[in-house]
């Protein structure tokens, strides 16, 4: 059992970073900073919540490649706008063995410039649209900020998707579609969150529009899980992505692309996790539900064979779980489990085992409950249903009360958390804002939120739409 | 439909190259040699391999971890053999963004030099041991020699497990365990392979000894797709990998590793295909059971709707099959799914709805079956399950044929595929039968086979052992 452990409502950053290696998550003294080592326990996390992305991938038609690591400059160098975004972040390979290379290669930040030029090749004509891809990978990112587990490392777990349209109007279908999807796959991971139509100075490089989706971390920060880009045809351009219409003449695809990152871990870390550690949603916990013999002399073995039994009809519903038959004692069992996560305990001893009877504990808000044998497995799936929901509601109602629509500067120098105020559209105003609330640009609603009779609390014009500011990760 | 095709039977590496691309497995344009976009049917395919191993990997106890693709020139350096071995063919990250590193990073061409250092901090007492790890990620190595999908490439989708032992006695145990693992997960992909004991002068960098997985492609050369590793404590002596003991003393950890690639798919491909395209075995393919309606006018909905039903029959008892309702003829889906290696067609037309039977076609042997519709998926398993057997005795006999245990090099001059012949121990001998024949030294067999009365056919002294030569990738 470990010594110390700092209190998440006493220091939240503090408790962040000691939970991710207490919990078993990842391992921080590999030797490059930002590069940390996946523990078994995080990893088979971070496996669960891509299987749900390529759930959700496979409802929606999208089909999974792999492109390679490795991009050529001369590739990397074709959209301009791309190469200045992301040119003093990457990592380039200059030799080989030996050998200096004659071209450098450098390792993805993204995989734009890798799968473009063979998505070239791969659509001839339109009835290879649209073309819906993704992949699941491993990126690379020369970070020069304080790293944090997860949150900002330079090895990053990465989903992106990919998809070539016809038109503008099927690429914002697609956007559409990407929009439905993060709701329903949030919602899994029990994180409410909003999404920001990004500044123009402020977009992904080369998008002609970028949507990013944020969380609040508890510390009132947020932090971007994940974005949406609408890239037009400015990528397929310099690309040559072209296709043959039904008419017989060419024109260029329209582009999306889909992205989120093992920031997602962060978020359900930092989220839902308390004092005692982390608490996982059920969905994507590794162990759904800890089964804990309570041991008395004389029956141990009817107590072990009843929880075997337990574990078997879990098992056959599906239900990820585990029977924790450790030489240790319960305590220190309970609190094993509660570092990690684990949504739902199971408590067997001599009394349950009398009354045909099962303890269920939930992780969430401890509260007890004893059911009866024969109802084991419809009241584990209510248990664990009813957990996400409250945890995602817990989220919601935190992202509600700190979730500010104000009018002046003077109010929300007063506020913690996501600031939205009236905005006139100039950079210059929304910089100013930024540095008066020592705050970030998130992006505008991208709900149509009436601003009528509002006014840009710097310059005064009437305000175009409103805009968000947050301190951010 | 492709307009030409190379046939096997006529030139095996040409068919080779051009099936990989044909079937959608994989797509050679990439600009940087011998690195391949991994296209969906092909990326779907190894991600079955892969399932199969962690299934193996589960059951045995490891626990799957993901340490990072960089890894400093320092920690590299620490075994002498082991970057004697690999520092020609490893690929150097020398910038980020603008600025030179202050010591280079290698990307990983294996991951003993990044886990070493880790291991040490996870292993403190005899109660931490064995540990068990392995992961799925991509290496890297500069090939240059001639690059072939799958089987010579750049970037390496790569399995490896590494375990860590009390002492060489439990490490030995953990090599029984990697080969009864062998046995079972290549059994499942129809892949009959020998064990060989490779000799000392060409065993993995670092390792105590190497035992090399062959398998037996149709040009008669072998293909070596794993290989499992005693390291004794080679590695743990520089990276200090020590453990109490339960008398309070400190010892080295002896250690294993199992190494297996993608060329499993490059055997796939081509042992298994024939002249019409890919065959894959049950276990692994994308899709176990095509289901192809033959529609006659008036009667397409009974038809499409019958099909239907057998594809929800079918996946309720987990089998992947897949309805082909394009709108192109039989003829060309039958060519289709046959290139693809599809291992069971169902065909469907009013006949068969009539007599309430459905027709069943083998991939491998193209034999017909008329079975009734109400034992559809017994049947189904069984033609699975008979496929998979007919697959693997088929390359089993031709793994037995081009075998030969022989005494004389004039008999070795005679025989393709892979040569015995009894041996003194010497690296000298060995060599020189390698030039005489013109292939290459691949160990001992491990099973313990007599060679007494039989003399080195080199030098005429007394043989130790036999040696097996042949060809390889």
């Amino acid at each position: 059992m470990p010594e110390t452990k700092v209190k998440k409502t006493e220091d939240f950053h503090e408790w962040y970073n000691e939970i991710v290696e207490l919990a078993d998550l990842c391992d921080k003294r590999y030797p490059i900073k930002g590069m940390n080592v996946w523990r078994p326990y995080g990893w088979k996390l971070m496996r669960h919540v891509d299987e749900l992305i390529r759930d959700e991938m496979e409802k929606t038609s999208h089909q999974e490649v792999c492109f390679p690591l490795l991009i050529p400059e001369s590739l990397f160098k074709k959209e301009e706008e791309h190469i200045e975004g992301f040119g003093s972040e990457v990592y380039w390979v200059t030799y080989a063995g030996n050998n200096q290379l004659e071209e450098r290669w450098l390792l993805r930040p993204t995989s734009e410039t890798a799968m473009y030029p063979i998505f070239s090749l791969w659509i001839r004509s339109h009835t290879d649209l649209p073309l819906k891809t993704f992949q699941i990978v491993n990126t690379f990112r020369y970070e020069t900020k304080q790293t944090r587990a997860f949150i900002r490392v330079r090895e990053i777990h990465f989903f992106e998707a990919h998809t070539c349209h016809k038109d503008f109007e099927d690429a914002e279908r697609q956007i559409e579609e990407d929009k439905e999807i993060a709701d329903r796959f949030l919602k899994k991971l029990c994180l409410p969150y909003i999404f920001s139509k990004r500044p123009d100075w402020d977009k992904f490089a080369g998008a002609f529009y970028t949507i990013s989706i944020d969380v609040l971390m508890p510390s009132r920060r947020t932090l971007q899980v994940g974005s949406i880009h609408q890239y037009k045809d400015n990528f397929a351009r310099p690309y040559g992505i072209t296709y043959e219409t039904r008419d017989g003449t060419h024109s260029y695809c329209h582009q999306t692309t889909y992205g989120m990152s093992e920031r997602l871990l962060g978020a359900i870390i930092g989220i839902h996790g308390d004092n005692k550690g982390l608490i996982l949603p059920p969905d994507v916990s590794p162990i759904q539900v800890i089964i804990i013999p309570i041991i008395f002399k004389g029956r141990e073995e009817e107590i072990i064979s009843e929880c075997n039994k337990i574990y078997q009809k879990l098992t056959e519903e599906k239900i990820r779980s585990h029977v924790d038959s450790r030489d240790i004692t319960p305590g220190n069992k309970y609190y094993d489990w509660e570092l990690k996560g684990v949504p739902l305990r199971i408590e067997i001893g001599p009394k349950e085992l009398e009354k045909k009877e099962i303890m269920l504990v939930r992780r969430d808000n401890g509260e007890k409950k004893l059911i009866s044998q024969n109802i084991l497995t419809s009241a584990v799936k209510k248990e664990l249903s009813d957990i996400s929901t409250s945890l995602y509601e817990k989220a919601k109602n935190f992202l509600r009360e700190n979730l500010h629509r104000l009018q002046t500067i003077e109010e929300a120098k007063e506020k913690k958390g996501i600031i939205e105020l009236p905005w006139c559209g100039t950079e210059k105003c929304a910089t100013e804002i930024e540095n008066i609330l020592d705050s970030n640009t998130l992006g505008e609603p991208i709900e149509n939120i009436k601003c009528e009779n509002t006014s840009c609390p710097i310059c005064g014009n009437p305000a175009q739409t409103w805009m968000r500011y947050a301190k951010t990760y």
